[in-house]
């Protein structure tokens, strides 16, 4: 079986599940974590290389305080649960702006964890926009310009997988996903089982790969 | 019924459906002109603002010869007959490349044909490293840099309508794409059918509309 390197999940649907459980809306996100540990454990024993988790986006920080506050917790409340597998861990996203959570700083260059391993990366407060919008001083003396994405510690992406029905990529790595195949079930994240992997992985082994030759 | 603004088409399977049909891969090209015709008037009838046709990217140019001369003309057929049409014309793609047919250069500039109307973009040896690999000199006296894409007369996109069954972008305009709600059909290109516009306008009709928010 072929077996992408690099997937990309957008977790979706939490606050459809919150509110199909008669819970209100931001109490969906706490019920994305145990997911995303059983999804990456089986991305291991698959060899997967890398995941890249959809945290929250600039867009998102607009929405209700009390959701952006419990979106905000549930990614560091990921990201230390992920730090203590075998991991090396990656957070990207715009840190000058307030809505980046200080305790996730430590994270934002890529550090190993346990025996290392799988490349895990979270966007957290990521823009399309700041990723692409970037000019760089290089070179021995930073003299030189160059024009590149913020995102280059990141590889193309192989497989999206998308819960919660909507078929569209919300910003998410534009540059990565080019060549991606996009997957979409229509569960919501906090749903996840193991069949969804399954049915994701399947369907990718019939894909042919081109990258437009 | 809400209709998009804007719908991006990629025109994909014409080299299977050729070989469906026992003929060699490159004649599926020309099969493909008369669905483009009819999408476009179908979208008239809707009251689509704008329509962008994926042509050719500089990664496809790499296949073999006679494919590459069979969608390069097939390109420059499509647009002749769409300048016999009401619509505003755009050519875009990379110019400075031997691959970029000159018969297209008078339509790079955005030119009105018959009574204007539907904005008409053809997407023609474009390359989505070229289209975001951009620094341009601007004001007054050309002096200041800034960084902006190269297809900043195409405007986002509502709705991206896939043929061939294949859920990816493969590079289609990727900052247009970003919150674009993306419709697969398995059908080739050259079986195109009203039907098929139907269906994605009504599966579009039933997505919400968030940007993130």
């Amino acid at each position: 079986m072929r077996i992408p390197d690099h997937i990309g999940i957008i977790p979706d649907g939490n606050r459809r599940w919150a509110q199909s459980k008669g819970m209100s809306k931001e109490k969906g996100y706490s019920s994305g974590l145990k997911p995303g540990i059983d999804l990456f454990h089986l991305c291991q024993e698959f060899g997967v290389r890398e995941l890249t988790f959809y945290g929250f986006t600039v867009d998102n920080t607009k929405r209700a305080k009390e959701q952006r506050l419990a979106f905000t917790d549930a990614c560091i409340e990921a990201v230390n649960m992920f730090s203590k597998e075998n991991a090396t861990l990656l957070v990207l996203g715009n840190t000058d702006s307030p809505m980046f959570p200080e305790e996730l700083l430590p994270f934002t260059e890529r550090t190993v964890f346990g025996n290392g391993g799988m490349k895990v990366n979270f966007l957290v407060n990521y823009g399309w926009e700041w990723d692409l919008n970037s000019l760089k001083l290089v070179g021995g003396s930073g003299r030189s310009i160059v024009n590149h994405i913020k995102s280059t510690d990141i590889s193309r992406l192989d497989l999206i997988i998308r819960w919660g029905g909507r078929r569209r990529l919300s910003g998410f790595l534009p540059v990565q996903s080019i060549y991606a195949d996009f997957f979409v079930l229509e569960d919501y994240w906090p749903d996840f089982k193991s069949e969804h992997l399954l049915q994701a992985l399947n369907w990718y082994n019939e894909q042919d790969i081109t990258l437009g030759g």
